[in-house]
């Protein structure tokens, strides 16, 4: 499926590519990882988003190769998302290479983030050479809902950074509205093009957001204790920058050493490793990891329930095992 | 019309409104121009473009109150790119009150308007209770086309704003690609849901898109010699910001006094008064107000020749003529 995705990405993308937007649409076209950057060579994400829809309407009874414009839908409104995030949280890097902010500045970079979301928009409305329109409006309802999900889990995240007062509930409701909101979509989305109904489409959307929420508190703990060369940020990134990720959230409920030495923002990033240190031994590690494999367990038994068919249904639940095991 | 687009405009951006979101629903209540900001009072915009949706909608023969969440859809999606762009731009004021960004900082300032952008999509679905699924799929590709063009429109607004370099041929695409593409899409969408189809829907589309130039260049010409009280903005602002309107790219072909005073952006600031009178005697004003009137004597013959039907036709002539005399 990887190809055929990477295909319809491209595709989409060219919307842009013509006459004096063309460098507009090559700034977009290296943010999704398909030409180079200054010192670093081409590097695009895993797709995970698109897979899964992919997965989950073959397993439902769609063909796949049908709901390829939802799948690049997804994963271009993920990367919208990442263009925004990198201007907001001030990051300098994505995916091992310079942001996109970085290399054209914050105000052409913001305008590429809402090209890459209207695009996605457009892409969704492709559906409608395949499916009746009924069911293309239902799929761009629950993008446009997915998209104020992330702008909601955004607003906490942003409104949260310099408070420290984020509390554990708190930190499951900012995620919900944004990994979660994400991967819950693509499973309902491509649930409604296999045809589920009722039951199965709400089964499917909590199958995504267990994966989602999984999916998160693994990357909160990779962006803490992840290998560099394998992740392309440096390691300990997240502490370095101050995230509010479950670690961290976690080891300032403990009101340990580590509470006392995060308050000091200033010091944090020359203090990475004696931070992480600080959280292994508050139990900040295991209790993340265990938090990791239950939302994993759950998310393998609702998908189990599910009954998901053929090949794509191994396929569902090698990805939901591979999500917890990764090292990027 | 009014009250009813500023209750649907209300409507829409409620989904905000509830727990842990409810100041993000703030933020764009004040951008809406609902609630107070320091020490100015409320206010909205002169919500042209829903108006002439359902304008449009009335002569084409639907009944405006079906029409409304489209209707509410174009004004979100011009209010999202009014706050992207005065980050983009540095601007700080907006219709005379502090611009979200300088309340609240970019980072929230653009999921704010990302926020909007994502409401306009979930208002123009929000057709689907009174319209056919295939009607309501083809209102939201108009939108995103629209809304692509827009962001083509700040590329080209964006990366020409340092090099001087702009065409008056570019400067017309540019507009095609900002308050034409925006305009056009209101009348197109207005035609579709009065069911007008074939070359009554484009014709529609075409007094769309002059009115949006003419309305564009009146802007313009505002920008620099409007009156700072009727405008809420500081008069000759757009000389001051060095923005590139098209008396000032008429000023730059005359390669004359004013374009060889403008090369300085340092002094542009102290130097609008006498910039201005440069303007006047090199025939820019002139020019100018010379464009918008063809402009707009093109979309009024456009309009008559579409005759549209009873009191909403008589409408919509005069808010064409109501947009040239505007002095704000």
């Amino acid at each position: 499926m990887l190809p055929a995705i990477e295909q319809e990405l491209r595709r989409q993308i060219k919307r842009l590519d013509a006459g004096a937007t063309r460098p507009f649409h090559d700034m977009l076209a290296y943010h999704m990882g398909w030409t180079h950057g200054k010192g670093a060579t081409a590097r695009a994400g895993k797709r995970i988003r698109p897979l899964l829809l992919l997965l989950v309407s073959d397993a439902a009874g769609s063909r796949w190769k049908d709901a390829l414009p939802a799948a690049a839908a997804m994963e271009i409104i993920h990367n919208f998302s990442l263009v925004h995030d990198d201007i907001q949280d001030n990051s300098p890097t994505r995916r091992g290479r310079p942001a996109l902010w970085t290399l054209h500045g914050s105000a052409l970079a913001i305008n590429a983030g809402d090209a890459l979301l209207t695009i996605a928009n457009q892409a969704m409305l492709d559906l409608e050479k395949r499916y009746p329109p009924a069911v293309v409006v239902e799929a761009a309802r629950i993008l446009q809902d997915a998209c104020l999900d992330l702008t909601r889990g955004q607003y906490l995240d942003l409104s949260h950074q310099d408070t420290n007062r984020l509390t554990l509930r708190n930190y499951w409701t900012m995620i919900g509205g944004k990994t979660a909101a994400l991967l819950s979509a693509c499973t309902e989305i491509g649930a409604i093009l296999g045809g589920a109904g009722g039951k199965w489409r709400a089964g499917y959307r909590e199958f995504g957001r267990l994966l989602g929420a999984a999916f998160q508190v693994q990357d909160d703990i990779l962006g803490i204790w992840g290998d560099e060369s394998a992740t392309g940020k440096s390691a300990a990134i997240d502490l370095a920058e101050g995230k509010l990720s479950l670690p961290v959230v976690y080891g300032l409920r403990q009101r340990g050493r580590f509470a006392r030495s995060w308050t000091n923002a200033r010091t944090r990033p020359k203090r990475t490793t004696a931070l992480r240190h600080m959280l292994e031994k508050e139990g900040a590690y295991d209790y993340s990891a265990r938090q990791a494999r239950r939302l994993t367990n759950q998310a393998l038994a609702q998908l189990r329930s599910l009954r998901p068919q053929g090949p794509a249904g191994a396929a569902l639940a090698e990805l939901t095992e591979q999500l917890l095991g990764r090292q990027t």
